[in-house]
């Protein structure tokens, strides 16, 4: 099973304390870049895989989904997405997603953001997934990004000259990551972008975009330390099709 | 047109020592995986842009390409690959390949070994190679690999304990690095993965393999040095088919 880091209170006091928790899909910079990368859901099927508070299935909802499913480890992210949710297309469902199975040909689109980088077992969720989609479908995530999880010391570096870089390193080293995000020891998955992709392939899925995000000009503008996304991204989006 | 480099004195000289050039395909560390991502040659049609001295477009021939087609900018580079080949159905050409036109529907694979981080317009270039290929064919390449171009000061880092790292910074940068390998003023361009990628959707390629080229646990015993590749990649392999 996933760690749960979730449910662990000083993770779960910390995270909803996150821009993207208290203005939701807007309080995320890379949501208009994943935006991009859905398909109409006027009349889909959506489930979303990690939903946590549920703000992506109110959007597919508000946007037209027939219906849509979240999925989520964390019991006390569903009770705020079910209470924050008046609306019976959109169900929310506890699941490990090393274990889920999906309905095959269920839905038109399988939505993630920032959770497949906690599972360790992805190929047979992928191939979950693949199965799920009807003709057609789509599949859009964002995991973290391979050059943000990948080292063995994740944090800036200020040189003499007051230079400051990212210490890559251990990046084909695929495997756990431990890091103290929000708290000790979180779990994390470091993937290259080409294993991803090859899983994709893998199961028969067309790659139809991958993107490094960055910043437009215009949010450095507005959010002055998103600059340094543009040194070391952050966020890999990543849309493919059945 | 592309800064010739392969001509300068300085640089043909170093280059000419690398192990790639004395020893040919069998030289260069990430030639089994690029290799792996060939097509059966028997009867194809093959192009080769960049091809130096030559080494890939004779191993097609030898593989029983029906006809191979070697491009490059470098007249030294051509000239020695003229002398070392006895094949009329291998030809060598002078190209610059920001400008290059291949004959539409001419060939069943368009191979090229790290060349295309040289290239400033390769969006044109692809759109050629997209073109050049017959149904069924195959795109199949190398370029340096953006965490290895990205760096403001490419070179590694050790830190007061020990620790070696890549000083990683403006990935999202993309354009021109100048660095000084093997002669002094060398341009590349910096792309991301991404960029790759969706440079071969927007001309409607299939990706069918993308690899962040590491050594394996043999190559490392036989060559010690290469395990430093793992920290951080130096090569990108991409194949995708029409």
């Amino acid at each position: 099973m996933t760690q749960n880091v979730y449910d662990n209170e000083e993770f779960f006091e910390g995270y909803s304390r996150l821009g993207r928790s208290i203005d939701g899909l807007d309080g995320a910079p890379e949501w208009p870049s994943l935006r991009a990368l859905l398909p109409p859901l006027n009349g889909a099927g959506v489930v979303d895989l990690g939903c946590g508070f549920g703000w992506f299935c109110r959007f597919a909802r508000d946007a037209g989904a027939a219906h849509v499913t979240g999925y989520d480890v964390s019991e006390k992210m569903l009770a705020r997405a079910r209470e924050t949710t008046r609306d019976e297309a959109v169900v929310y469902q506890r699941a490990d997603l090393e274990t889920l199975t999906l309905a095959p040909g269920s839905c038109d689109l399988v939505y993630s953001s920032l959770a497949f980088h906690y599972i360790e077992n992805l190929e047979a969720l992928f191939g979950g997934v693949r199965r799920a989609l009807r003709p057609g479908g789509r599949f859009v995530f964002s995991v973290e990004h391979p050059t943000f999880t990948a080292p063995s010391a994740p944090g800036w570096v200020v040189d003499a000259s007051g230079r400051k870089t990212w210490p890559l390193d251990d990046y084909l080293v695929e495997g756990p990551r431990v890091t103290d995000w929000l708290a000790k020891g979180v779990v994390k998955q470091h993937r290259t972008i080409g294993t991803y992709i090859n899983m994709l392939i893998a199961r028969d899925f067309a790659v139809s975009h991958v993107e490094e995000w960055g910043p437009s000009d215009a949010q450095i503008d507005a959010w002055p330390a998103l600059a340094e996304e543009r040194q070391r991204p952050t966020f890999l989006l990543v849309a493919a099709r059945v």
